[in-house]
Parts: structure tokens; sequence; C-alpha cells
């Protein structure tokens, strides 16, 4: 995962030549998605965003047009997804654990976790579930053989996105203070278990 | 459960006699928690509250005294893990994947999916996951044999609530579409893992 996606907003515009403006967006999307994953979408003002990623209002708007459009690109999960299930099957269950809690530990969040808040009403909820079905669980999906690929997906998935919950937002003690690795040997199979053919 | 403890408010003011006001105050609670697990506190209004629950404002505000100390009421999980670990140890796995499933469709939530929405700032975010701590993951501790319980309880609840954030939230249509015991046989084996003495 290089970025790139995240810098280019919906690919509407240009790239400017100048690094520091590819680094300002990178800034505003991270922004966006750490304040996604914390709070409603109703919540989240144009100032917020741009305090969180050191950039004026103005500046997301020249980037973004408006603050939905720049909500709506956030509400992607391809690239993200890409580092996700970047392992082969055999060993793609204790690959995606680490990837949640590197991500976590590093980021305050994870690649997925941003599916908890989506709103379960209106446009946005649905456009951000549609989008997680297609780029997460349905992707998933397609790598796995035997039956019932799209629901053990969903319940891999689903392992992922409890031990997102419980790092980020229940701040779980235990989980937190242990080795990443301890945790990935101990959870890793649970979600193995759910990929491999029955 | 029998729903006594959720129509007490705090124990702080004797309770009416009338049945008709106990099932008031349950239906405020349920429509606060209905709310709560599905957007932020401060999204939530009282008319919000009133509307779900088919009573008045100045019923929520005579039963609870103000929005806060409802929201407060509601951030109790302990009432609600009775039924969720009122399984022996060697099937509590599947019991409580069971729980999550029955609860999620009958609901449309589940005991501890509450968590995945405390706030990450403030002293309401803070209460919430201190009583999660106290009244789900240690009291699961507890429950447990062998070295690092704390840790295997924070993980086998990680687990529950991540299938609750792909049934309630990412409305996965694989999990809503099968039977429910397909999905305690193939995930309850996930949470049991943890539970099992190493």
């Amino acid at each position: 995962m290089d970025g790139t996606d995240t810098a280019h907003p919906g690919g509407a515009r240009p790239a400017p030549a100048r690094r520091d403006a590819e680094a300002s967006k990178a800034e505003i999307v991270r922004a966006t998605r750490y304040l996604l994953a914390r709070h409603a979408q109703s919540d989240i003002t144009l100032k917020a965003i741009a305090d969180r990623a050191g950039v004026s209002p103005p500046l997301i708007l020249k980037y973004f047009g408006n603050k939905d459009a720049l909500l709506a690109h956030t509400m992607d999960f391809e690239s993200d997804v890409d580092a996700l299930l970047d392992a082969p099957l055999q060993d793609l269950g204790r690959h995606m654990v680490r990837s949640v809690l590197t991500s976590q530990a590093g980021n305050g969040t994870d690649p997925i976790l941003r599916i908890a808040f989506a709103p379960l009403h209106g446009a946005q909820g649905e456009i951000l579930r549609a989008n997680f079905r297609a780029q997460v669980t349905e992707r998933l999906a397609t790598r796995l053989t035997g039956p019932d690929a799209g629901l053990r997906a969903e319940l891999a998935v689903a392992a992922l996105l409890g031990l997102g919950v419980v790092y980020g937002l229940a701040r779980g003690p235990h989980v937190r203070a242990v080795d990443l690795e301890d945790v990935v040997t101990r959870y890793g199979p649970a979600v193995q278990g759910q990929l491999d053919t029955p």
C-alpha cells in the first residue's frame, strides 16, 4: 500500500506536482478517517478535520470540493484492503490479525473498523456498507475455496472487526499490554478456521 | 434476566406501583440503548428517545431526571451480561454466539455492542469502558481457569463483538440469511477456543 490512492480524490482532478500538496492531502484523508472511526459523521466538522490534519479548512475545500465529497472518498476500503489481504491463504488469518493489531497500535484505528460507524440510515451508510461488502467481505470470499465462501468470509472479517473494537474502542488492557505476536498466535486460528476449506 | 434492573434507574426513586410506568421505563431504556448502539451520544436527543419509546419527553425527565442520567443508566452492562454468561463453561462459546445472534435478530442490537459507540474522549466514554471491563471482560475472566484469563476473556469477547458488528452494523447478507444455528456451529469454536484452558 503506497498511499497513492488516498492522495487522489476520486481521480477527479490532476495531482499537483508539489510533494507538499500530496502530503497535505494524505494528512487530510488520515485525519478524516481518524475522526470517522470515532464520531458520527454529522459530528465531524471541516474545522475538526483541518485542526487534526494541521491544514486550513479552505485548503480542504480546494483539494476535495466539500465535506461530503471528502467523506465519500474516505469511505473506500480498496487500498487498505490490498495490504490486509496480501498473504498466502494458509497464513492469511495470522496476517490479517497482525495487520489489524499493527494498524491499531500505530494509527489508533485499522483498515476496516470504519464500518462500525456506518450510519444505519441514509445514503452515506448505504455507500459505506456496499463498499465494505464489495471491497472487503466479497473480495475475501473470492480467495476462498469450498462451500459457503461468502458466509465464511463474513465470519473471518467479524473476528477481525471485534479485535479492532476491543483494542481501539473498548481499549482492552490485556490485549494492549501483551506482545502483538502473542495475540496473533492466540487469535489467528479463530480467523483461519473460517478461511480453511471445510 | 427479568428486566427489573433496567426499570429502576439507579434505585434513586421508589418504583411506581402502576405496571404502565414500569413498561414505559423499560421502553425508554430500550429506545435509548437502540439509539446509543447507532449514534454518537451527542446526536441523541430527548425527543428522539421519546419518539422511539412512544412516550413524551417530559415523561422521560420525570422518570430519569435528565438525559445524562438516562444515558449513564443505560451504560450498565450488568443485567444483560447475566443472560450472556448463563451457560456451563464448556458450552459458553456457543451460548454466547447464540445470545448475540438472537438478540441482533430480535432487537437490532446485542448485549455488548454498545461499547463500540463509546466516545473516545470525555467522562461518559470512560464510564462505559470501565463498566465494560468490570462487567463483561473481567467478569468472564473470573469464569476461566488457566493462565492469561484476562487476555483470553478479551479475545473471546472480541469475537462476539465482531459478530455483532457484521450482523447489526455492516449488515452482512450471508450471516443474516443463514440459519442461526449454522452460525453457532461455525463461529462458536472461535469463541470457545479462547475459553478452554490452554
